[in-house]
């Protein structure tokens, strides 16, 4: 049984918490954030400790691995001092929105041999994985255009869009490490156009809210991945792999199976699903399956600290391309 | 160069009428009913002659063939005429509402050596003729069960019902051959329901708007046809075959693939296609063709006369089983 | 939090166990089995006492409602006791295979004035619930035709057919419980065909593998069900209901959305979902929650002793259109 | 009735002139090539005059207008010819592959008042129809992301792309005037990536076989095009157009309906229409009865002269961006 610890109280912490309690290996020891309201209900909710100071609880015995689910401008500090007391890390991601620091905590990490999986949690969404294994199995071929879309259903606050690091660094980081999952090759060349068609005033804090990117690869694969911050109709997660052989193509979720044909229209109940919560429920439960089953089993953890490091690179060049009006070149000396 | 005849001008003859003129390996002749504004508009439009007696054009020499697509009670007199003057002959179906007068028709073609095909427009649909050939392929192994659903857009008006023969007759037929076609068996057993959903006044004609059948064939194999006069999503015609090892099933027709989704709803822009003009186009443009064919290559026709009886019986036993509460036997002695 | 013993460690018990230890406003107390292995290997899983005996169990004070998932020959015996003591019951289905036992316990549970709710998971599930929820905003108008199309994956082992009822008590009770949800209105007629199709040696044990049955309500409405024991391309539960102004249709649910197009073939990448456990894992933990809800807020329970009743009585109607060819009237003074 | 001559009798010239003949409100004069068995066998099959000079037959007085589907490097002086005749015109794309011979081309058009319709066919289909009126019915309000998926089932012989003018000028064109015609705005900045991942060979040829996109309005509406040369499941075609209050998406089109389930699979019985003679026939016919209605009834031409010139500068905008690394301005003074 996997002793573990998460640290955080909100939104995706709870998710994590909720998934450990669960999960038949592993123990949930405490839960741990500075905000006592939502740690206390939290901890009587999952019949686990509650704790306070995130810090302390690094150094306790008692704890195998910890899940850091805290603010992203925490997550080098905890990471670190985790990994230091030897203990396994998923971190939410990224990193940070700093490439520079988070190169250097990746460094520090790679040092000290410590074990951190960045939880990029559509890697372990069911299609994904399915998707996966069909790449891997050959199923179409040699890999040839990625086609990746990803909008939210709505613009968030305009507070949480300040902080954000902006879309590229915020939203798009995602739809990045789908690109290289898929790929199967790193981008080496990325192009990006980006825009204000949902709110002109996010040109006062030098945000875009709908996005337009195109990488390539060495061997001259591409990618296309379209971002939006609202798509009223639903959360829109959609991935086509074309290839040698053929294309494979995910779709979207929705509450049910049921149709409805009127005299109006046909096929037709209910909205998408309406955001990651919902969508992606398995797959922050596999992600954390997978955590888990490789601390427990000995293995390598499925993602890492460079992955991280890639995706937010990759955000940092689409945004310099929008910039230049150039497409840009992506460093791997990182 | 096959020369025909089509006898009729109203809806269904107009379709022949149109098919026959564009078809490489045919000439439409003429066209010929007694209600000659129909005539007059439907022989300047293809530019064929024009005439105002079926009886009489039967004689021609410069005649090989004829389509009858005349009221229903006119089909026998028509149809063996044509026989008699060694004409080949695609009627609409049915023969007759009358069991009795068919089966002596058919009897009478039969000593004659008459070339008869009936219309059953269905089979020659391109989602049936895929259907078909993968059964035959044996990609589902040996049928099992199989479920028609056959539902028109609108009560037809209360005119044309009065004289339809009721909507077993009249509308089921086309399903109980469509069962015929796929069970590759013939139906022993018949069983029905049948109600009065979408207008109770049908019972001052002793008629009904809903009806629900089974079959079984010898071997076990069943058939379950369900029908309504009044889908107001659409003309709704959908088969599925369950066997050994799989399933087949066709879907209805659109406009278009254009779906939408917004805030409300997802995957949908129209209702189904109208009614059968529009669905089943494509069915009579390759009926006429597999008419066309078989004649100018002298191979046996399609579908016959004994397929009309078959169906038009199967549809006098669904009555009896409504009427009495029984299963019926169904006769082979046609 | 409501004080839960679960009898049975089988299959389903299982499952009610687990739905119950996650459950936030339920307690585990204790699984009680004669199965010394499973309960043991069960109560470590889920932290809770294991017990031997189903009947002493029911005694005990800090139990107020117990799941019945043992064999079917038990469920009188055990939900009579569980109301004798004062229990709240969830128990699966059927109540019994005799119908005169089952009627003598519902009796038997009214006058005590006993809390059962009948273990119908599928009225649970997420599809089923919003079906009925449109059915309930009118958004089909009033309901005409039932299709109920039920299919397992494969025939179950001889030993439980031997002990199963037969298929209409076994298999398509399930239906008769969803048509008599769906239609809002009592059949009162019955007409059926049952084939041997998938296994002929089913006659040594007068069962048979492929059945097709019609329903009548007093005002007309109609449902079909067709059911077979073997569907080699996964577990096939489709729903449609057609109504005055539209048609509702569920579909099969797949272990993800990944398409596949091929030189082959498109929109192809796995069969459907195996079987109920993967189909209705949701529609227990629901039937579970309404249960719980239920008895914690004194509000009704959602289904009855006596649709345990009406859908036995169903199949029994059902089996005597079989055996003799007739359709036959359904009782309601059950 | 409008009387044509269709000059060319290859692939796309066969279409027009079989529409030509079918069509009730135009005559099929006559079709001219230079080369004799392709009229000749053309001419019998239509019913209509052979003629092996196009430039000759555009002096005759009893032809009002001329479908032209010869090769693209004649398009120019065959329908300056016909201009200069006073015949109206439906040309194939492009005008040619030049753009300063195409723009000069153009402007002598307009200087004499010429009627030039460019083929565009996509405009005509009906998916893409029902997909307009849907945007200026405003069913998704504002457009802001437009994604075209355009692929072929195969590469064209070496000897055609020698002269095609490479993938962007050949086939993206008219992925470029369908992003023109549904963004509703003119693009003024394009971004594109090219690869050779079908065949290396294209090398010697200085053309390539994968494209990726993007184009960008004036007010930051963005578009992208994936393009291969090479889709083994099938002639792939899809646009998607999302907006302020919804998105839109058209489909492929497949043979038939038919799904198939079996124990391997589901939902597939066979791969997409091949190409664009089985995908667009009703474009084609659509785009030739816009022309004839067009002009019958003294409208303007669904497209124009202009249409082709912005569609070849926004490849060779591409162009330039993939060999420059840059983005491209767009010129709008054409």
């Amino acid at each position: 049984m996997l002793r573990i610890a998460v640290l955080g109280a909100g939104r995706i912490a709870k998710i994590h918490a909720a998934n450990v309690a669960a999960h038949p290996n592993a123990t949930l020891v405490l839960v741990a954030d500075p905000w006592r309201a939502g740690v206390d209900a939290l901890s009587t909710q999952l019949g686990c400790e509650a704790a306070y100071d995130c810090a302390t609880v690094l150094s306790r015995e008692d704890i195998d691995a910890v899940v850091i689910g805290t603010p992203t401008d925490t997550h080098i500090d905890l990471l670190l001092a985790a990994v230091a007391q030897g203990k396994a890390v998923l971190c939410e991601k990224p990193i940070d929105l700093d490439i520079a620091k988070a190169r250097s905590a990746a460094q520090t990490v790679e040092r000290q041999g410590g074990k951190v999986m960045l939880g990029f949690n559509r890697r372990f969404d069911p299609d994904m994985l399915r998707l996966r294994q069909a790449l891997d199995a050959g199923q179409i071929g040699a890999v040839r255009q990625v086609i990746i879309t990803s909008r939210d259903p709505g613009l968030a606050p305009r507070d949480y869009l300040e902080h954000s690091g902006g879309i590229l660094r915020d939203m798009t980081i995602h739809d990045f490490d789908t690109a290289r999952h898929l790929l199967g090759e790193e981008p080496v060349e990325v192009s990006a156009f980006a825009s204000r068609l949902v709110d002109p005033t996010l040109e006062q804090i030098d945000d875009y809210d709908s996005v337009m990117v195109l990488l390539r690869t060495a061997s001259g694969k591409q990618c296309h991945i379209n971002c939006c911050r609202q798509a009223v109709y639903g959360y829109d997660q959609r991935v086509e792999v074309s290839g040698a052989s053929g294309v494979l193509l995910t779709d979207n979720h929705r509450p049910s199976t049921v149709r409805h044909w009127s005299a109006e229209h046909t096929e037709a109940l209910e909205p998408l699903q309406h955001f990651f919560l919902e969508r992606y429920a398995d797959a922050y439960r596999n992600e954390l399956t997978q955590f888990i089953d490789a601390l427990n089993e000995g293995r390598e953890l499925p993602t890492s600290m460079r992955d991280g490091l890639y995706a937010l690179h990759l955000a940092d060049c689409a945004l310099e391309s929008v910039k230049t009006g150039r497409s840009v070149r992506v460093s791997h000396n990182l």
